[in-house]
């Protein structure tokens, strides 16, 4: 049996719905891939807990119970422990920060530079270095997969490289932030403010205590970046895309745009040419983006020869967002494609 | 660099569609994925045209000259063919029949024989006997892809294959036959009988002369057999599944299902327990599938962890279901997954 042994910095929500989905589904993925995926590591932002194999669900009782897993371990910097630990595969998991890609940007490139594979659910080193972290990651012969920074468990990076090899994707647009969607959804259905809207939710835990990276538009900025990147080879920063958010958008412009056909939602967008914008937008309401409610993330990839591809998913949420880190760390613990994986029960 | 040898069988509207994406795109896809992918032979109804390396362009235009490439081939059988010629992948595009999957599942079956790999977009050898070709297929040690089978450039089998690996899907239901949702999407708007609304689409090249398949739902049917096999892991074929098609759908029906907030959309269901169902049913405005209009397929999977992903696409078209099939090819020439692809432009 293959092993993969994981070094996961950061355990917050998707951390935490990592350690669940490990937890539940590690005998499944023996089973079925032939790999057992093993944590070898665990990091917070107070201290690190290494170990032959850790059992998920005692980093689990650990964080909670304590508040941090240097209870257990020890006090000091995940970049000094990378080093003496023996892993595969960096699970980066911190929070984003889009001005300086950091701590997860270190992270990664210490990662690479002992020769380890990445996965990655935070968007800010890919927002700041694209280019920099693959052109290293080619240089050093491994793997940087990020599936889960763009649209949670809603399948887009993979789904192009693995999926759609024959065609071109000449552009791409989507709702690409649950929050600011779902604030958009309740001002429409309910006729409230802004203001109301966002606290309602963040009582329901779907707004951040500070929402301003959403709804100034730079969560989806970021998204754009990685998109534009990986799909259309656009090389970019995030200081390349045009960002409008949706504090102006008022009850009174939305009910305008209704009258007239249209629903105002935050679109990402970005072509072959780089063009990188967002913006709210008037959407017809006939156009299936106009369609999507609350949480959801939709992408649609406009094709040379497939016409138009659309893919919708849950664009947030710890276990689902945990998901796709975790499609990812089996797609490179299989070494080789799913070709190998014969029996999808 | 490498090559891959192509014996393609069926040069119908699929079959053109292959050789103009490939007679556009072999030198884009000799610097993205440093594969060749050369024409070994070609297979009409009436016969075989083998060479070193067929030029697309001047198969096309043999064919739509002469009818047949057997004018410049020879009158003789794929079966008998397959053994003189040196290639490494048959791509099966003959017509899809339910009753006995033939020709196509001798084609496939003599090619797995043979130690070739297959890429196919013919429902019918899937539908009639999916596990004894996949079983021939681990036996020999060879792939069998056939991503085009099943909502033509909508990326559906490969999706899970490659980008869901860390959930399970435990149901799926969609709208997966292009010329009936066409059909119910102009009763829906015009008022019209589905004798007229075929008419129509016959005329506008959409339903074929004979729409039973279709109408009846034993297109969707068949679909929902290879997605049942493939995505859930139910061993099952065309016999298991309880098809209901729309012939008695009137415009009345579906003026009063509008009125009480309901679309009519022909659904094809299937669970991991092994429910297989077509049937009309009455959805939601509010929910996604009823909102697909005209040609375009979605498929909507429940999963365990990620919740529920929605991917939509183009049913049908030679070029659309083209590219699903080349995007088969390619990934069985990579040999390994697109991890190797690193230059998406």
């Amino acid at each position: 049996m293959r092993e993969v042994k994981l070094f996961v910095v950061g355990l917050g929500a998707v951390g935490g719905g990592l350690m669940r989905l490990l937890a539940d589904k590690r005998d499944v993925y023996k089973r079925r891939f032939g790999v057992d995926v093993k944590v070898s590591a665990v990091a917070d932002s107070k201290g690190v807990w290494a170990g032959d194999d850790l059992d998920p669900s005692e980093v689990l009782r650990v964080k909670e119970e304590k508040g941090t897993v240097a209870a257990v371990g020890e006090e000091t910097d995940p970049l000094s422990a990378m080093e003496d630990v023996d892993f595969d595969v960096l699970v980066e998991l911190t929070p984003t920060d889009i001005e300086t890609g950091e701590p997860g940007l270190s992270h990664v490139m210490k990662a690479i530079e002992l020769g380890k594979h990445v996965v990655t659910a935070n968007k800010g080193p890919l927002a700041v270095a694209y280019s920099e972290i693959m052109e290293a990651a080619e240089e050093a012969g491994v793997i940087v997969r990020y599936e889960a920074t763009a649209g949670g468990a809603m399948p887009v990076f993979n789904l192009v490289r693995e999926t759609l090899r024959s065609v071109d994707v000449l552009s791409l647009e989507g709702i690409l932030n649950g929050t600011v969607n779902y604030v958009l959804t309740r001002m429409e259905e309910e006729g409230v403010t802004l203001e109301d809207a966002l606290a309602e939710a963040r009582n329901r835990g779907i707004a951040e205590a500070d929402p301003s990276m959403d709804v100034e538009g730079w969560d989806t900025a970021c998204k754009v970046v990685i998109l534009a990147n990986s799909i259309l080879g656009v090389e970019c920063t995030i200081d390349d895309v045009d960002v409008t958010g949706i504090e102006r958008i008022t009850p009174e412009a939305i009910e305008i745009a209704e009258e007239r056909g249209y629903r105002i939602r935050l679109i990402g967008r970005a072509t072959k040419d780089g063009d990188l914008v967002v913006t709210p937008a008037l959407v017809p309401k006939s156009d299936p983006l106009s369609r999507v409610k609350g949480t959801m993330n939709l992408l649609r990839l406009g094709t040379d020869v497939a016409g138009d591809i659309l893919v919708s998913g849950r664009g947030a949420g710890p276990l689902e967002t945990a998901s796709a880190v975790m499609s990812d760390v089996l797609a490179i613990a299989e070494g080789i494609s799913g070709l190998e994986r014969r029996h999808p029960a």
